[in-house]
């Protein structure tokens, strides 16, 4: 492994600092302890009530509401001892300077009490909200708490990265592609040479296939990613770290339904479940290139691209149309009124009605030329 | 791009003899028609009860068994046209030089007849597999007909491939990995310098994390690879052309499951949907190293490791046991039968338990000092 010697300095002022706030959490309920006083955790609220829209800064963000976990109170006792014994696997795994993933975590801490029949956990879905409460209360990310979630999605283009030391040349990384890594933090991934004007964001593998076959990001000078659907935080933080440190636009090639709309929407405004980590998730100036609900007439489709909407569809867009960041913007509400009297979606993947290459050739350079999107 | 002029060359004859077999097709057709009589396509069957167990090289074949598929007959009508639809656009494809997703395909051939309210195809369900019964006649893999599916899985290691001309140095791949496309033929990929004496195949990311991190292919000079759970053709046929190109042995960590058997049995043997391909996806003298059920006793695991088997599980491990290939194996047998009476399944990160990088120090490294594996 090539050693880079600041990475490794910024991974240890970042662990050091991640270390530091679990010490002040375990030496606060300690304190409480020896003055007799009864341990409380104070837990910030990750609920649709307490996530607000901060117009301005064009994110999510979650409020101040907190709840009490106390120790002495049989409603919340296991929740306490389920948060300290995941702080101290943590704790655990930044001195090994090690990494886990969400089910390892799970299975560190999960064990039968002594003495007991009770399991500290039984499942995973019991620990993944701790996790996150353990997020929220430190003010750390996941990642700095040497968690990672799965690894999904594609990269190629005109960049350099430097990945754990190692330079990967993304202009030479052939048909498949670097595959992006869970935890894509400063002190993992940082960027080198980079030519391109611009980051092209598409939905799924096999639309990054035809781009990157007809080596769209040579020709147009860019950086093409895929997230395999609703991209993974590992991908949206590093679209993210594009677009705010290189000044990249995120453009956004999804389909023309209520799926690829809210794919959009958490790609820009962040997710009321990870409403606490938006100013490092959300991309609030990622733009919606298409496939556009006007498409249909614009591009001259055939029939054969319609999927009729479905009832569930139908009330997904108008939820969607609802959200405070969608409700006040005119283009969104045309965008979603189109879809809804069209009555029926479109997939990126079916220009190729038009011709293989359409949607490369001829549609996306198109609509990047006359900047026609929504954002 | 790189340009390779032996590959590009490769890929020509590959794409010319697919375009033969196309031509000999229709001529086929088209001269039955002209002669007055009925078109008949005759399909090779895709069937449980038309594939057989090949005890001597160790995988699933297809039967002789084909189907006819008359123009002229109600029933196959439609079917007809849609083969002949997809036989058309697949020689579109080569000719363009071009890939497509299969689902790309489907859009390609829908469209309402022409003067009829019916479509050509109406679903993907409909699609994928007159794909498949084009491979079957035509003896072409998938790969061969332009036609891709989804990309998945990851790899590092001791190796360089050439992609499209690209070389890929494996071994400097940072924590993300190569990201493993779907075509995988020779002319697209080739291996170049390889150091590494064997394959580690793992079932998930978040497993190949963990080796990656801790930098096994480095240590024990292997090759890292995972397919996201069933690995995809893509995967499948990379492990195997590393397999029967290089000489390296496939060693699979695996679940201790029905599931983790499964994955294993069709790397191994093939599967029946896809028994036509077994001669060039499956990989007879793969192994599986672990989980085992012995394991629980032999590294002294906790009850944290424990997952109770439901009833799903027992039914799909008994199947499991009685087909042709673990039928005469007495290790396998034995591995079931253990696992039946633990009445619970155990997954590779619960090894997590013993220590955060037991499986890596200490669990495979043994196994494989010892050949302590099922093949």
């Amino acid at each position: 492994m090539a050693i880079n010697t600041n990475t490794t300095k910024r991974s240890r002022e970042r662990d050091q600092a991640t270390q530091k706030k679990i010490h002040a959490l375990a030496e606060q309920i300690a304190r409480k302890i020896l003055a007799g006083r009864d341990p409380v955790l104070e837990i910030p609220t990750r609920t649709r009530s307490n996530t607000n829209w901060n117009k301005k800064r064009g994110i999510l963000e979650m409020g101040d509401a907190t709840s009490e976990r106390p120790l002495f109170d049989l409603k919340t006792a296991k929740q306490f001892m389920q948060t300290m014994l995941h702080a101290s696997t943590i704790k655990e795994l930044i001195e090994a300077e090690k990494t886990s993933s969400l089910r390892g975590v799970f299975y560190k801490a999960k064990h039968t009490v002594a003495g007991t029949k009770e399991n500290t956990f039984d499942t995973q879905d019991e620990s993944d909200p701790i996790l996150e409460d353990l997020e929220v209360s430190l003010g750390a990310l996941r990642e700095e708490l040497h968690v990672f979630a799965e690894n999904r999605g594609a990269m190629v283009g005109n960049i350099t990265l430097i990945d754990k030391g190692d330079q990967i040349d993304c202009r030479r990384m052939g048909s498949g592609g670097y595959a992006l890594p869970s935890i894509v933090e400063p002190d993992v991934i940082q960027f080198g040479k980079c030519e391109a004007k611009f980051v092209l964001h598409v939905e799924k593998g096999t639309v990054w296939n035809r781009f990157n076959e007809d080596r769209f990001w040579e020709k147009h000078n860019c950086i093409l990613t895929h997230g395999a659907g609703q991209p993974p935080r590992g991908c949206r933080r590093l679209l993210q770290r594009l677009n705010k440190e290189l000044g990249l636009p995120i453009i956004c090639v999804l389909d023309a339904d209520p799926w690829g709309h809210y794919i959009y929407s958490v790609i820009k405004q962040g997710s009321i479940s990870l409403a606490f980590e938006s100013t490092r998730l959300a991309i609030p100036d990622a733009k919606f290139l298409g496939i556009r609900a006007k498409d249909y007439k614009e591009c001259d489709l055939g029939d054969a691209v319609k999927i009729d909407l479905t009832e569930n569809d139908i009330k997904r867009a108008k939820e969607i149309a609802a959200y405070p960041w969608f409700e006040g913007h005119k283009g969104w509400q045309k965008e979603i009124d189109l879809l809804l009297k069209n009555g029926f979606k479109m997939e990126v993947e079916s220009l190729i009605t038009k011709d293989i290459s359409y949607v490369t050739e001829q549609y996306v350079p198109q609509r990047l030329k006359a900047k026609d999107w929504l954002d």
